[in-house]
């Protein structure tokens, strides 16, 4: 009896949805797991543009990953970014040279924003992906008031007025949603000699229409809802440039200070580091079990995978999938070290949510749709039970309270610099 | 009748207690009042030391200065900062070129760390006086901890486990304690390879004993409560070297990664604005009235004025010290406009306050002295009640509520770069 060989090594690389959930999955397996985030934290994704917009604090809405497994005794944590993956040696290389070996890895390392091959564009219009770009869009934002209450030139007050939001999936119709109603309502008598209320905000949608993964009926709702609100709604034309001064759409030239790219995602480099051609996303293609074809040791799980769901589509990338694919991936772990095998991934959608403002929501369970008010208090409700420690759940909903209630957005910190970019 | 005479305007640089407490006093007053500061929020700086050791979130202790002024007609806020000020033609000159004219100008820019002529220490030691420099230090405690835990070199190691405070006033006190019931309580368990609890935390104080402002016997407790703790409490030496590998007390090396400033503080370059002579701190020597001596419609008040209190000593740069001063400027204005006049300044000393931990302070209201629990609500119930905003109010207590029941530390995010300074 190999009664004293080592447990086996699970590395799994990210802390997000998927990688967080695998992990907790394994708590009580005879393993030993390493996870690996580049930051200290969780985060909850999906109310980042809340933090984006100066309602929740970053803490509200992020957990250290040391605090939510600190009782999982098979787990340890650690702070690195991945160099790259030796599949034959079975080793993960850090970028500060350490060397973590496997057995089993899982590499669920989520997503970035992608500018469709301009990256030069991204210091002008930064996307939403981390806590650091939300305190940047915060800053941005309200830097951008600050500075039209002193700009004497009409010209360029109106285009620090300006806000343009490129791409109409949920971040990018919640974003322009806040943005408007921090203008309308909460900065609206902060200030004496701009009228933030007069402030513009664009949301450019490429194609025919936004929120394309709901039901059109929701889609035109939420379009309408959001142009009432005064958001100027404009589909149908891509983004050809963005710069200092502005953005181009549609061939036309629109003066805004502030820009903020929710348009594209593209995957970490998982597929460079396991030497794979990824999809056009960057996303590694895996098999029926998630795995990397002929390595049936290797997981990609979440944003990073591109895993068939039907008819040619692949699972979305959206917190309730990347959580599936998570506690699939742990479950076929300890499967394979029972030498038994279970049923491919299969993704149960649950639907899609999505806020349009401060009161309204559009959800979409298939069947069943939901628009308006009574939308908007299940999507809290949803939100609410699935952020992770309950100090964070309470706190966030007496956040929600105070702002619903007094209009008041309490986080308006501008930190760092006071200056917006040349 | 002058019926359509400009109201007198009154320029007030700098949003802190001083500050904001003259501009809120002016409410009623037939003037109009530009408030003037670098940052866009106003900070209840008694507690910044939470937000550097993750038990309170930057906005739990910060609020916009144009939400706390949003009601009151007679005052416009501007950020800016100042780059000198004409007494001749009573012009304030801000850094980007604007110019902003003032009847009565109340100075109230407070004060900064000073590294006693070595402003190289600057980098390797932070100082604790804005947001910024809060999250710069919890970002590099925490990191410590994280850096620490994959570090095979056992004397680096030490020095990542190593935190050296200098100064032992209240800031550094409270840091101390914060921060050593943060390695032995919070992060005792979130470890693998590392035991938090052996961290070494240093207060080194160049003077006889900690906290002098306060009366013997409370220093003495707080000396011995710390050292129960696990603070080691080392007086009579002073820092002569700080560099990246740790400083110099008392001719021996200490090996520490982690240096915190809180020795000293230098007023902001109000001396220079104003073409005086400031004193050894840089504060601006002021009149009995708080004015600049010749000019009746000059005001330095709080961090920034070497006010007289008694017997030779200046009146103490604590908040309700600068509150009373701010409160005073207002009323001497309100005289002055009506051509009366008032009684000189008469500081009332209300007593100081220090935590000594979770669960202990001191507090000395002169005849009246506290120490421990008692003195710990008496302390908490102080701080909560001149919070300003009922929203924080309620959040900060229920996150010392939280923190205190598991004592845990929500904040802990490592947010910024992830690499500790070479």
């Amino acid at each position: 009896m190999a009664g004293n060989a080592p447990p086996p090594q699970i590395v799994i690389l990210g802390a997000g949805f998927a990688g967080l959930t695998a992990a907790k999955a394994l708590k009580r397996a005879p393993v030993e797991i390493t996870l690996i985030d580049r930051q200290n934290y969780h985060l909850f994704q999906p109310l980042l543009y809340q933090v984006a917009t100066a309602t929740l604090s970053p803490a509200d809405i992020a957990v250290p990953v040391r605090s939510t497994l600190r009782d999982q005794e098979n787990a340890r944590v650690l702070l690195g970014s991945v160099e790259s993956i030796d599949r034959d040696a079975r080793m993960v290389h850090l970028a500060d040279g350490r060397e973590v070996p496997f057995d089993y890895l899982v590499v669920a390392t989520g997503a970035t924003h992608a500018y469709f091959g301009h990256d030069e564009w991204e210091p002008y219009a930064p996307g939403l992906k981390k806590i650091d770009d939300a305190t940047e869009i915060r800053r941005r934002v309200l830097l951008a008031f600050e500075k039209a209450e002193t700009e004497d030139d009409p010209e360029k007050r109106r285009a620090l007025l300006t806000f343009v939001i490129v791409g109409g999936g949920p971040t990018g119709v919640e974003m322009a949603g806040a943005i408007i109603e921090l203008a309308r309502k909460t900065l609206v008598s902060d200030f004496h000699h701009i009228d933030p209320s007069s402030a513009r905000v664009i949301l450019a949608e490429a194609g025919p229409r936004i929120l394309p993964a709901f039901a059109e009926e929701l889609s035109a709702f939420a379009t309408d809802s959001l142009r009432r609100k005064g958001v100027e709604v404009l589909c149908g034309n891509a983004v050809t440039d963005v710069g200092p001064k502005g953005v181009t759409l549609g061939g036309e030239d629109i003066g805004a200070r502030t820009v903020v790219w929710a348009a594209g995602v593209k995957a970490s480099p998982a597929a460079r580091w396991l030497g794979v051609e990824g999809d056009r996303a960057g996303r590694v293609e895996v098999t029926e079990s998630l795995t990397l074809p002929g390595e049936p040791r290797i997981f990609v799980v979440g944003d990073t995978a591109a895993a068939q769901w039907r008819d040619g589509v692949t699972v979305p990338g959206i917190a309730p999938a990347a959580k599936q694919m998570g506690a699939y991936a742990a479950r076929a772990i300890l499967a394979d070290l029972k030498s038994r095998i279970i049923a491919p991934f299969h993704y149960r959608h649950q639907g899609n949510l999505a806020t349009v403002g401060r009161q309204s929501a559009i959800v979409d369970f298939g069947r069943v749709r939901m628009k308006g008010f009574f939308a908007w208090l299940v999507w809290g409700a949803a939100h609410i039970y699935f952020l992770i420690g309950f100090r964070n759940r309470l706190i966030v909903m007496l956040h929600w309270i105070w702002a619903y209630v007094t209009l008041r957005q309490g986080v308006r910190l501008i930190t760092g610099s006071t200056e917006l970019p040349k």
